[in-house]
């Protein structure tokens, strides 16, 4: 199969600029040639005029199976939220209803112009299903938690897991370990992950880390250590860890995460709504720290939509910083993009460029976001809507076509999660 | 023109709740029955299974005109943004520019489900005219500066102004005087216009007031005053206030403008981007005072989308507080709807009830913003995407159905606003 796309204006992210009038042809999974004029076959032909191409996003923090808690505990204190909401109803979820709550959620992504989705949670192997069959790339790791006694089990499932998924759809699918928080798993359990991360898992774990005030304290009082100095101590910044949240980061951490593989993940929807706090995404980047971006799941956000993600977060630190000039709109970019791909291990993707992974996004750019034309590094971060991404390509596959999902039917999905939700509740 | 709403749910806002399966019955301009299974004719009839009706929403504060700058000039300093981009590029600006950015600008509101806007401009007849056209409600005020020794004249334009649209539309244009700001107006001018609002006006005046910390310091220096302190020093706060931003109001302040006609505007995504601050919503709230939202202009914001703020400015509030129960989705609500219009002065409005001015929205709850069916109120805040409004009804008729907006040709619009802008740059 190969996709020649004439005459489109693409982002060059890094090179961090618009280039217009180029021809993007791609063959099997990959950019074969990126260039102008370009004279060659192609099984489809797709017109770019007034169109512009960015990478495919990457989302690098949510939690799919969680689509029935949109909108259904908000307003709430964190422990009232988790006990008498979150955790009552998600110990009632089985298999098939965070399949086809994954189902959910990667068409929000996809509509959102997400192509990779790095996910935690658990029946990972549905998530791997939903994941494939929506035509996108996972970073699917398994929640792993030893505090009820249940951790060797968990482990076994992730190496279950493993065998059956790694490398499917077409090397789309990625396991790796997901320890889920310092305060949900002991050191002991942490060290083990941490070498079967070396032995088997390309060295990657994924963990929540510094999310909350509550968090620090008790990492303080338990291991008289701040989170990312106890997680140091037990030798996990020799893992490449990507770190979700990391609200609360100090100068001492940043300074012993430089030319680590650590990869702080952003996800401003859910630390504002749950008052976590104002991650400093500033001084991260000034202190040359690759950052990724996240949705997080729908019961914290409330949605799946990275570009809100890419807006909000842009806007929020500078009044953090009080300096309009902090955390331009080319750095928001970059995090959903080429930055994803390196805090999520994956080469050659997360930019349009020969001998990368095609994976795409095709803006309409006759749209009310887009006019009139000016600067579209601006644009896409704060003007942009989800609903102006009219085509998503990802591993040379064309996913959304015209606003339409190609692998199932939207509105059949939601009628789906609706039935399942009203008869979880009855359980 | 009569409409029945057949079978809708909808948001009760003055009960804070929201009401199923009922009937609806638009007379003219107004709510004439809310009730279930009327059985009443109508000229139309709507059909709204699984639709959601919410009041229709008011942009309190908003520069319409300023389309041409979305996208224009980001990621600046303050300083730089407006002496080297916005000003030089704005004064090259004629009065059909305006026209035409406030066509483009009133679509993008009525596609966000906003019925009334507050504006503030020059060229105001033509901002007026867009308004008429369009179809919604203009609180427009002429902006209002005597720096340059033009305030006279500027004030006659207002007298014109008054006169020819005053109540235009069908009642639904209202003019009021717009003193820009402490820092552009003299003491003599503002008590001016504050004598004229009382005798012409309604007693109302919108203002930008308390943006900046630089405005704030420059207050102090040259009146020894906060801004606010200032303008209740030469008698403002007997006025009808609309104050736009009020993002740096302080404690004393706050004692000040209790019980008066007060009203802060908040502008999230302006203030945030601008890195003008954080705006204390949940201490206002605290305080009773009575909030407005708005979008402020394109150059700032960089859209027009009143769902927008809604969401940001709920979810910023929680980690401002570092408590995620404060501000909660309701008030953000109720700054959009019935506590907008109490801050425009507006009667009979902002309330889906009987006898209020017919200004409603229609959502479209088959979306992935409302599956699965949990708390819609939550679900306007936090997961709502203006795509899912389908039909907007203002003063009594339809302004965009099937989310096609009824008065002018979108395409067409955004065509002539690039042909326009290329043009303006030309100059």
């Amino acid at each position: 199969m190969s996709i020649l796309i004439k005459n489109i204006s693409y982002l060059d992210i890094e090179n961090e600029k618009i280039v217009d009038n180029i021809d993007i042809l791609i063959e099997g999974n990959v950019f074969k040639k990126i260039g102008t004029n370009l004279n060659m076959c192609a099984d489809k032909i797709i017109d770019g005029n007034n169109m512009l191409a960015t990478p495919g996003f990457i989302n690098s923090h949510t939690h799919l199976g969680m689509s029935y808690f949109r909108n259904y505990a908000d307003d709430l204190s964190l422990m009232d939220w988790l006990q008498t909401k979150i955790w009552p109803i998600e110990d009632k979820l089985n298999d098939d209803d965070i399949y086809w709550s994954s189902v959910l959620s990667l068409i929000e992504n996809i509509k959102s112009g997400v192509t990779t989705v790095c996910d935690m949670y658990c029946s990972m192997e549905k998530v791997a299903d939903a994941t494939i069959l929506l035509g996108i790339r996972g970073v699917l790791t398994r929640g792993l938690t030893d505090f009820d006694g249940k951790g060797k089990q968990r482990l076994l499932e992730l190496d279950e897991l493993y065998n059956k998924y790694n490398n499917a759809g077409n090397g789309r699918i990625k396991i790796v370990p997901g320890p889920h928080a310092i305060y949900t798993c002991s050191t002991e359990y942490l060290k083990e992950i941490s070498k079967l991360a070396k032995e088997k898992y390309d060295n990657i774990i994924n963990i929540h880390l510094s999310e909350t005030i509550t968090e620090i304290e008790d990492s303080k009082k338990q291991h008289n250590l701040t989170p990312i100095e106890y997680i140091s101590s037990i030798g996990l910044l020799e893992n490449h860890v990507i770190a979700a949240h990391c609200v609360h980061i100090t100068d001492e951490e940043i300074e012993l995460i430089k030319g680590k593989d650590f990869y702080p993940v952003y996800n401003p929807s859910s630390n504002l709504k749950l008052a976590s706090g104002f991650t400093p995404i500033d001084k991260l980047l000034k202190n040359k720290i690759t950052v990724g971006i996240g949705t997080d799941g729908d019961s914290s956000n409330n949605n799946q939509d990275i570009l809100e993600e890419i807006h909000i977060g842009g806007i929020v630190n500078k009044a953090i910083e009080m300096n309009e000039k902090v955390v331009p709109a080319i750095e928001m970019l970059k995090m959903a993009t080429i930055n994803g791909a390196t805090s999520l291990g994956l080469k050659n993707l997360g930019v349009i460029k020969e001998g990368f992974l095609a994976d795409l996004n095709i803006f309409n750019l006759d749209s009310n976001s887009f006019t009139p034309r000016n600067n579209l590094i601006s644009a896409l971060v704060y003007s942009a809507k989800s609903s102006d991404i009219q085509t998503v390509i990802c591993n040379g596959k064309i996913v959304m076509e015209d606003q339409k999902i190609l692998s199932v039917n939207e509105k059949d999905i939601r009628n789906i999660i609706q039935t399942r939700w009203e008869e979880i509740q009855k359980r």
